[in-house]
């Protein structure tokens, strides 16, 4: 529990069964005030995570703006979102039958987004957990608004951190792989960028047996995220032989919330855009010395390089059974 | 000590304070027999390396072939050889005055290198410790060595084990980036490479109180290490903030001399040969899974992800030390 005023979060998402859960933690946790929602293509296409960002929306009583984002990377052909993951749904295979009420705002998302940054100069929070490309729409459309955000805090990347190669290819993570342009647009612009990439989340293992008590003693919402997860927990017990999944997008959340939970390594960070490394990011560490390259002048960033998972996780669990219990 | 037949080895290599004392190892260790030497531009010019490789073969009493190689990289222009770690003279700036009266072999390190493996089929060798070019341009003359070569051992890369960048980039080691489309020739053509990268050759420190123990028990030579040495350990010391130097070429040599010294990972290696990752080495481990990428149909080699650091440094040390001994 935080005493100062809560964070004002927007949350950029391309739901996706982790980014359910993600979105959830935002709007139960007391030290976050989630102002809006905008979608992105990533694992699925756009028109299923706008479809399913409106669902949750409505299904968790979130009473925020939601705006349709990108429906494909700035410079790349987009590839097949990973069905085999996420599955066809986005949801787990078992929100086919959804059809939310709710429309989204007029206005795309990056629109969005520089609207309402420039409402709330200095306060808002961007919580991306998909491709950056409504972030690098927005940072083209309007340059300025980079001096106006708060924070950016990204689910993002592989840094190599004990080893810690990508998830699509051996140098890339999924999400600045699905629109690396965008990807070094955020981390060369001119605000502060904390990048919680697989050398984090890939330490924070949520097991079966947690989801167990989600859905015993989270409520109605728990049951849902219990279903939800279900072919999501199967993809990697089967790929990674571990029993449960690993929290890639409720990771920055919890940054966002408590950022003493990582240790952090600052220095620019620039992202490949094509070949062989298309996708991976790279960090310049500040304590390190290198002849002149392609990370000087750009601004100091923050890589989340550990992580201390267990209290993480009691974060992540305490905000659905303890707010279930409280509702008891 | 071995009681097999000794390797025999073509050593490619632009000396370079580590190089010299890389082919005095090969050189006196029993488990090696020294074919030649190949040159190659990296440390230092080609010029500077071809006359040093002449001149330490002539002050060690190593008679065997040298010819002169490549002077620049296969595709890219040439950038400046380093001589804030070598010295202006490529010899820790000890080796001006040195004129050695060996000329070289009248063929190109290439073709003197396809020619001796034709002699030898299936019994040499490659151990290169520079860019990879003469390497690169004998498997375009004549792709058929590679079936014949029994081995490749290089010094070379990064592949990001416990978090190990690159050394003149964050993404790129200094051989590999001399050259990464020779390296990615190499990597991918159908011989046995082994890659002892920066992820073990930084974990072998030689303190000054080993270069002192030369100094003092290996008689000439080891005198002549301690004074090339000189520069080479200052730059290290102050760049890294260590006492002495990490062990990059010797340890590809000790590779072949005992490999049960490293841990191995295997999978096939590509080269980045441009951008912003231009020279960095990544591997498509054998164990992980990952769709359909630029890894496929390319032969697994081995990289050193781990080494017994202190085995290793006995090794080198006890070769010259016990050596010197036995002529007293």
């Amino acid at each position: 529990m935080t005493t100062t005023l809560p964070a004002k979060v927007i949350f950029d998402t391309d739901p996706g069964v982790d980014d359910a859960m993600a979105l959830l933690f935002l709007h139960r946790h007391p030290a976050i005030e989630l102002l809006g929602i905008t979608t992105v293509h990533g694992n699925a296409s756009i028109d299923t995570t706008t479809r399913n960002a409106c669902y949750l929306a409505e299904r968790f009583a979130i009473e925020v703006p939601i705006a349709q984002g990108a429906r494909e990377p700035l410079a790349l052909p987009k590839s097949a979102p990973p069905a085999m993951v996420h599955g066809d749904d986005g949801l787990g295979n078992v929100g086919q039958s959804f059809t939310p009420s709710r429309e989204p705002d007029p206005r795309p998302a990056y629109r969005w987004i520089i609207d309402t940054v420039r409402a709330h100069p200095g306060e808002v929070t961007l919580v991306a957990v998909g491709p950056l490309t409504n972030l690098g729409l927005a940072l083209k459309e309007d340059p300025a608004i980079a001096e106006l955000v708060k924070a950016v805090v990204i689910m993002g990347g592989a840094f190599g951190v004990d080893g810690q190669g990508g998830n699509v290819t051996p140098a890339a993570e999924a999400n600045i792989h699905g629109d690396p342009l965008a990807a070094d647009l955020v981390f060369t612009a001119p605000w502060p960028v904390t990048a919680v990439g697989l050398d984090v989340t890939h330490r924070v293992l949520m097991r079966n047996a947690d989801f167990a008590r989600l859905r015993d003693q989270g409520g109605e919402d728990g049951e849902f995220m219990w279903a939800i997860s279900r072919h999501y927990v199967d993809f990697y017990s089967q790929r990674e032989a571990i029993d449960g999944c690993y929290v890639h997008d409720s990771s920055a959340v919890a940054y966002v919330i408590d950022p003493s939970l990582f240790t952090l390594r600052s220095g620019p960070v620039r992202a490949v855009c094509d070949g062989l490394a298309m996708g991976q990011t790279l960090q310049r560490p500040d304590d390190r010395d290198f002849p002149p390259g392609d990370w000087d002048g750009h601004p100091s960033q923050r890589v989340c390089v550990d992580v201390d998972a267990e209290r993480l996780l009691a974060l992540f669990l305490d905000t659905f059974i303890d707010a279930e219990r409280s509702r008891d």
